[in-house]
């Protein structure tokens, strides 16, 4: 990585807004109190996971073994923990140790969507271990002697069926939340509405939008400007943080009702966070470190993933930087030095730049919106999570 | 089809149990009882999902398009039915009434199965139409000029996020069932946390045993025998029709005691009507009529599909007999004599016979679990529903 590109990378790091400079004093030991959080919340999901009554019926040993493995590797578990966090934020800590099942509802729902999502976008790494339908491709040939086509085929199956499996499995653990935790059953039930009909259809509408986006020519992206991306991602991630907030906070304050004010100031702020999250991730995904964030740097450049980064850099670009960046952007044979090479326009021609201002000015119009909530050890664990948003390296 | 073949479909049509024989008086004003019962249910299931509220979600076209495109087809609503009856049976027809989103749930959770399944089976056609992965991989081509393998990529994304969708809408419908229809809420959460468990659970299971079954070599078949396909075909496709069963009498008589004698009397007879189904199912899918059907006759045989019908063959063949089979199985390029000369003998080698009487066995066994459950119209429903399982030639 060049010093310019470092540079770029200690850059988004800084606080980007009033509010969380005001949150700078004694940063070191605020983030501490954070990254306790997580690796605590982390640990309690994983140990939800592991024991629960579903793992009866993951069957045969492929699908329980595909069903556990993005499962069972190191991951950030942000939307379980806001979920956690706006639970306790309105309800104290007892509410959100009933929560409980919901985060992991939550999580699950998330990894079935990465599953199928890496099938789709045939994507061969994932937290630092190959995706479900990589290893069960893998596994075939290695069981017995098939034909690559036939294991390819028996990879894309389990990875259809794992996913689907997951998706059970996480309205599951939300029924688990009324009938084990003893959270009000109504409540619950029009949380697997939302869930089930808003929030995944639009996520799906987000997939079809990406997945479209991707098989457009690069030379004519008249269908796209920024605006359509953001809110491409926002389909794709956003809404399902911003039920990840909406959720903790309804079962915090015991209530049915969608438009409490609080409730809603901690669903507008989760959703803009969520858009943030993204942002910042396709941020890594060029300029991030292949160790830590567990896949292939290069990936979205050789896959030609359409991102503000891409859309900025295409704008700002002269002929002979447009003609490099779109012999590049979408060759899965692209070399390290190619990839280096396009990172290094995509900063020069300000789509990094643009990304991480975007970022940041979501992140800065969420966080007012913690200012209809009382103050509490959550309020303060929401705000450093919002800024860890930016912060991340992986 | 040969005169030999018609007679072994007239003769699998024929009453198999005493039970049934009390009911052959006025049969064919009974079964018009039936059909009459069958249609409206599939009026009422379809204007139930036609103006769902679900329908905003379905974005873009193409995934609104794919969601209604199996639903829009002409079916039998098989699932839906006994959930109804069942529901009918055990409390009248108000209580039928208020089940109407749960059978219209279980229609969508078995319509996404299917979505998946066709796309796992790389099958071109369900009812007399394209699979969904096959339109869409079509439309993608017509609409612009991208190569095979890209349309056939997009046409593979649409198909598991459309079975996705479905998947959601299928428990969506099932909440509706207390938020609108007033059904009791615990209960709607125990039956949602057994179908996205046990139910989907056995299902994939199922699923993944066939698509393993699919890849063995058939000149080895020494880890299959005829229980294991019995219960493979049980996972398939009885589990849902027992929860379909289990679910309408537990609405009916508005109880959470899934114990409760009449609610397992309904559950285990809706279950061994699952099982002759699908065994029928394979028996049609080599006697069977292309038009009526609405798939590909032969495609059973041209796939290599591991059935009673090919263990029962094989275990009867001769060397030779032995050998034609095994030229013709699985080879997708088979002519339509191949497949003929393949169906004759499987016919002759009682392939066909031992299924029949399998199916035959089930549905005998099932019918004595009624003894249970009060005489009425919904009573007699079920019974004609029973053995039309071994009638129906599509």
């Amino acid at each position: 990585m060049t010093s310019r590109i470092k540079k770029a990378v200690a850059k988004s790091k800084l606080f980007v807004s009033e509010e969380l400079e005001n949150y700078d004093k004694g940063r070191a030991m605020q983030n501490n109190e954070l990254f306790q959080y997580l690796s605590n919340t982390e640990k309690q999901i994983h140990s939800v996971l592991k024991s629960s009554h579903v793992r009866a019926y993951l069957k045969p040993e492929d699908i329980l073994e595909s069903v556990f493995s993005y499962i069972d590797r190191p991951a950030k578990r942000l939307r379980p923990s806001v979920l956690l966090m706006a639970a306790g934020a309105l309800g104290g800590p007892d509410r959100e140790e009933l929560a409980l099942p919901a985060a992991a509802g939550v999580e699950l729902f998330h990894t079935w969507t990465l599953v199928h999502d890496d099938l789709i976008d045939n994507d061969t790494l994932r937290r630092g271990g190959p995706t479900v339908h990589e290893a069960m491709c893998t596994a075939a040939q290695n069981k017995q002697s098939i034909t690559t086509n036939l294991a390819t085929e028996y990879g894309r199956d389990v990875a259809i069926l794992t996913g689907d499996m997951q998706h059970g499995w996480a309205i599951t653990s939300f029924v688990d939340c009324a009938l084990e935790s003893g959270i009000n059953s109504t409540l619950i039930l029009k949380l697997i509405k939302h869930l089930q009909s808003y929030v995944l259809g639009n996520l799906i509408f987000g997939e079809v939008l990406d997945v479209r986006y991707g098989m457009q020519d690069l030379t004519e992206l008249k269908d796209i400007d920024e605006n359509k991306i953001v809110e491409m991602l926002w389909l794709k991630t956003g809404v399902l943080y911003k039920f990840a907030g909406m959720a903790g906070a309804l079962i915090g304050k015991d209530t049915c009702n969608f438009e409490d004010d609080e409730v809603q100031a901690i669903t507008q702020f989760a959703s803009k966070c969520g858009t943030a999250f993204q942002l910042q991730d396709d941020i890594l995904g060029i300029l991030g470190d292949e160790a830590s964030l567990g896949k292939p740097i290069g990936s979205d450049i050789r896959e030609g993933k359409k991102t503000v980064i891409v859309y900025e850099s295409l704008k700002n670009a002269n002929e002979s930087q447009r003609k490099m960046i779109l012999s590049i952007l979408g060759n899965r044979l692209a070399t390290t030095d190619q990839v280096q090479a396009v990172s290094e326009l995509f900063y020069e021609l300000n789509g990094i730049g643009r990304t991480r201002d975007l970022a940041a000015k979501y992140i800065s119009d969420a966080i007012p919106y913690l200012n209809e909530i009382s103050d509490s050890r959550y309020k303060r664990l929401l705000l450093l999570w919002a800024n860890y948003m930016l912060d991340r390296k992986f």
